[in-house]
């Protein structure tokens, strides 16, 4: 019978770490950002989030199901994400009769990250976009990534950029309704394909202050906040597109680590003072800096989110020496069992008087994690119900 | 005979804490900041630079000793205040035939400091202060503390406000020359005695990077620092000068830790970065928080400097509920010894889960010292040389 039949649609979905920092809402609701922001998309291979959407006559209510646990899924943002779906779905069944009414099914979703859903691995981005694509998928909407990046930004605002892959902004918009604050390709992953990064796991402690809270704090509190989104990154937006498109390591170095320092900054301009890097991440900073002159050029870049966590960016090139840096002081660690990890030589040379902050990061990193650049969301017939 | 008189003068000079704080030069040569700033002098009975200057026909070049060691005396700041000095003698040696030819013997200077001369802790703001003091004593200049507060400035940016006790501004002025950057005073201590300190030293290792190259570094590089200097800073200039003169803590509280973070954020977004605050500086953030919060009101307010240790201001009246605080986990510390510490109860009942900052506290903080506001420069006939 009709009414048994189950549809389903699966997706996976990547994370991405912001170069040009989101941080502050200009409306609360539809999570319309204060400036626009710029991402690179990570391999999937290493860092994603699996969901199955699926619906049936049968299901009283919708659910959602997070790493095995039930979520809270009538949360305003969920709900608006939902809401948007079943309304292009109705929209769509409205034309073509025999579509079936999958619009006035309940929804049940699965999702599964490949990694620990911890403070500042941009979880939420991720998870977002799966589900958008995913009910998406069921709904066999022919909306674009750009269209569902308008939806999926009602759910967690980075996850807009989620729904593309390599090199990705979020345009802020201007429109109060928010239907031109959306993702945008900036370029493929294989139009730069070299781009790589290692993640220094930090901490897996609870945040200081949630993103959500944090950045309405900064953007009420701050009085460098309004400098930041109004005249620093309007320029850093079109500096780092150009670098993105041209393949300029250096200048998207560059401005990747001012970029992170500037939001951080404005986080501590906070009243109270919000901070997310501790101990750990100054000594990343440090060591970046320490690799990158004894290159005597910017060979790598580190990043923070809403987290202790560093995201170090580099060339494929340049991975033995800044990749073989860090294993010669976290060999240790966990995260070098795969291939790519096997394959890196730790370094027996480390570069000048970083003995002291070697010693803060082996102590302070729990794990690290390979990845590089990657693709936009993948269909996939790996069902999770 | 006359030309083996040794002449002489002493004096003690206070230590100053800026609340609006002064990051940034316009001028290095001539210590012209790009912003004014406040602060608040502290009391010579806990710390204070003593320096005696002698001259005498018999000695054969300028030396300094500071805490039983040689200086470097011809370093160009030095060089600065002795030249000035020396001219103002000799004025004053051209108009009185009478008066011994002082300005043409060398200068011997002896320093010590009651403190340790450590990161952070304004040593050279003191240094200077007395070192100007003392000269211009043996000089016996007619000078204004305003007048010397010019010359001292050429020292050290923050040591024209050491010429003053109390509530000391430092007008950032506007000629080129630099005769209009000079201290000035908003109110002596009488005026509002209440005024304490508590100083949690949080280290005595060697600071980051030294503020004279730091604040450089920002102008050179920040992105929001001339924001701050141009916008943020002359709006709380008027703000606390009143609350100053009003003896409105609550206010003085409130804008005394916005600046002490908005400098802060301004390092943080130097490129590259400068971090001054550590994990025990943090830590003492949110304990001043807890403790406001319990009170339900801003009963202290924190501050730091280019180093990691906190500078924690209160009022005589909140005594027991701050300093009892701090007592209650850090009493095992140096610090306590005198009958002030002696005095103060540790709390039994600490605000609420400060479990974890405490432990920090304890594990960071080496020693603490009580102290409050207090007056200017002090003559005194105890020489050290």
């Amino acid at each position: 019978m009709a009414e048994e039949e189950v549809y389903r649609a699966s997706t996976y979905a990547p994370v991405n770490i912001a170069v040009i920092k989101y941080w502050g809402k200009r409306d609360t609701k539809l999570n319309l950002p204060t400036n626009s922001s710029l991402s690179v998309t990570l391999s999937q291979d290493d860092l994603r989030t699996h969901t199955t959407a699926s619906c049936s006559a049968q299901l009283s209510k919708d659910t959602l199901l997070l790493n095995g646990e039930g979520q809270d899924i009538s949360s305003t943002r969920t709900q608006a994400c939902l809401r948007e779906l079943r309304s292009l779905r109705q929209q769509l069944e409205a034309k073509h009769a025999t579509a079936p009414k999958l619009s006035q099914m309940k929804l049940k979703i699965v999702s599964e990250n490949n990694f620990p859903t911890a403070a500042g691995l941009a979880s939420s981005a991720a998870g977002f976009a799966a589900l958008v694509r995913a009910v998406a998928d069921l709904y066999q909407l022919p909306a674009s990534p750009t269209e569902l990046s308008r939806i999926a930004r009602q759910g967690s605002g980075s996850a807009c950029r989620s729904l593309f892959g390599g090199y990705a902004g979020w345009q802020m918009g201007e429109k109060d309704d928010g239907s031109d604050s959306v993702a945008y390709e900036v370029a493929p992953a294989s139009h730069w394909p070299a781009m790589r990064a290692i993640i220094l796991v930090a901490s897996a402690e609870k945040k200081d202050v949630s993103s959500t809270a944090g950045m309405q704090q900064t953007v009420a509190t701050s009085a460098l906040f309004q400098h930041r989104a109004n005249n620093v990154v309007p320029k850093r937006m079109n500096m780092m597109e150009k670098a993105m498109k041209e393949r300029d390591f250096e200048t998207f170095a560059t401005l990747t680590m001012k970029d992170s320092n500037n939001f951080h900054a404005c986080c501590l301009d906070t009243e109270p003072p919000i901070f997310y890097m501790n101990e750990t991440s100054r000594a990343a900073v440090r060591m970046c800096e320490a690799i990158n002159k004894e290159a005597g050029r910017s060979i790598c870049a580190y990043t923070f989110d809403a987290g202790p966590n560093a995201v170090v960016y580099y060339l494929k090139d340049d991975e033995s020496s800044v990749v073989g840096t860090f294993k010669s002081m976290l060999g240790e660690k966990t995260g070098w069992e795969g291939p790519r990890g096997q394959a890196i030589k730790a370094l027996q040379k480390t570069p000048e008087g970083v003995e002291i902050i070697s010693e803060m990061l082996k102590k302070g990193v729990s794990r690290i994690i390979l990845t590089g650049v990657g693709d936009g969301p993948r269909s996939t017939n790996d069902h999770l119900c």
